[in-house]
């Protein structure tokens, strides 16, 4: 058996998650990618996961089905429109439609669940509060809240074997700072998926907020992204 | 539209979580029925949840679907046997191997979701800290941390709106207490299940913790249980 200590690393196939496991990695953990597919419209992210994992040489990576269309109330899942060609001043402010109702407390979830059965206490997400100051479940309190409920929830919690840890390297990073150490890091950035409304083509819309904040990261970056834009 | 308030409710189709619908339907609240299927040996609750719903007359009632067996580590999910025929000391006693690692922190996150989406801040769940002492997320510390965690977590908690309260009804209460309670209510019983083992014929084993817990409670309250044993 591995004498390497665990973590369960949240992978979406986006740019920062990329980033993230690339830097669990980096830090020495044997690393658990965990990958949801949950009735997004950018099922694009789920192929762009798994050669993810592949290329960055994973234990494991499981990929867990649900429907959040059930409930419905985000642009991400349901019919609404997703917004184009936003300001960056309007990104940063509010909460956007895109959220998805509790989507980070159940991804953790699952995280925590399967940490558990690993004998695992470290999780890494790669939430940002910088550029979606919006999303309340990208906020360093909330990460906090979770920890100390999932101490709570667990037979090691109560235990007292291990206190749960969410590593968050990315959360006061600008775009262009995650650009620079997906890059040092060696991220396989063409790899990396980020449009919420892919074109019929494949290629990535580069108007949705998140196509406009990754383009912005590496324009300040002053680095080139491989992607395909429409 | 309503004006009655909206509540999730978790249902299992069991004893406890039919109670709980029927208390939180008797409280005036809207009922929205959360049933999850999740690879558990005891798939036959989810017919009895679907029963249930009808019978006390939910709003709405949805089953979410996803694979716990794909972390494994439970004997609800795994591999692992069920114990039977232990004393009431020893199911008291320790975590069990039927405990499933962050079950119902999975399980209220998707009710979290769905009450965000509703415009509710009301969930029921039936859990019991008495019978079962060894599962950590059945006691009050850990729902007033979800609680918490949740307020972080939401669009409707950050614009301060409202703060989820986790109605937990049955907390305290001796299975003995539930079953009157249940009867009281008018609980349909004989729809209910609660055997994490089932023979082939359909009967309740009459053997596993669940089983035995229920069989003393029935006896306790000096009442009938309907259901069939083997």
């Amino acid at each position: 058996m591995s004498a390497r200590l665990r973590a369960v690393v949240l992978l979406s196939g986006g740019l920062d998650s990329a980033t993230t496991l690339a830097l669990a990695s980096r830090t020495g953990f044997e690393c658990y990618a965990l990958t949801f597919d949950y009735g997004q419209r950018h099922r694009v992210e789920l192929d762009a996961a798994r050669r993810i994992a592949d290329a960055l040489g994973v234990a494991r990576h499981e990929i867990v089905r649900f429907d959040l269309r059930q409930f419905g109330g985000s642009a991400l899942t349901d019919d609404i429109g997703v917004p184009k060609d936003r300001p960056g001043a309007e990104i940063a402010e509010g909460i956007p439609v895109t959220y998805v109702p509790a989507r980070n407390t159940i991804f953790l979830s699952f995280a925590l669940a399967w940490a558990e059965t690993l004998g695992s206490s470290d999780i890494y997400v790669g939430v940002n509060s910088v550029d979606y100051s919006g999303y309340p479940d990208c906020r360093p309190e909330y990460i906090e809240a979770f920890e100390r409920m999932a101490d709570l929830a667990t037979k090691a919690g109560v235990e007292g074997k291990q206190r749960l840890t969410i590593h968050t390297p990315l959360i006061r990073m600008s775009k262009a700072e995650i650009v620079e150490t997906a890059m040092e890091a060696g991220v396989p950035l063409e790899l990396t998926w980020t449009c919420y409304e892919p074109e019929p083509d494949g290629a990535a819309c580069g108007r949705c907020d998140a196509c406009q904040l990754r383009m912005r990261g590496f324009a300040e970056a002053g680095l080139v992204d491989p992607l395909r834009y429409a």
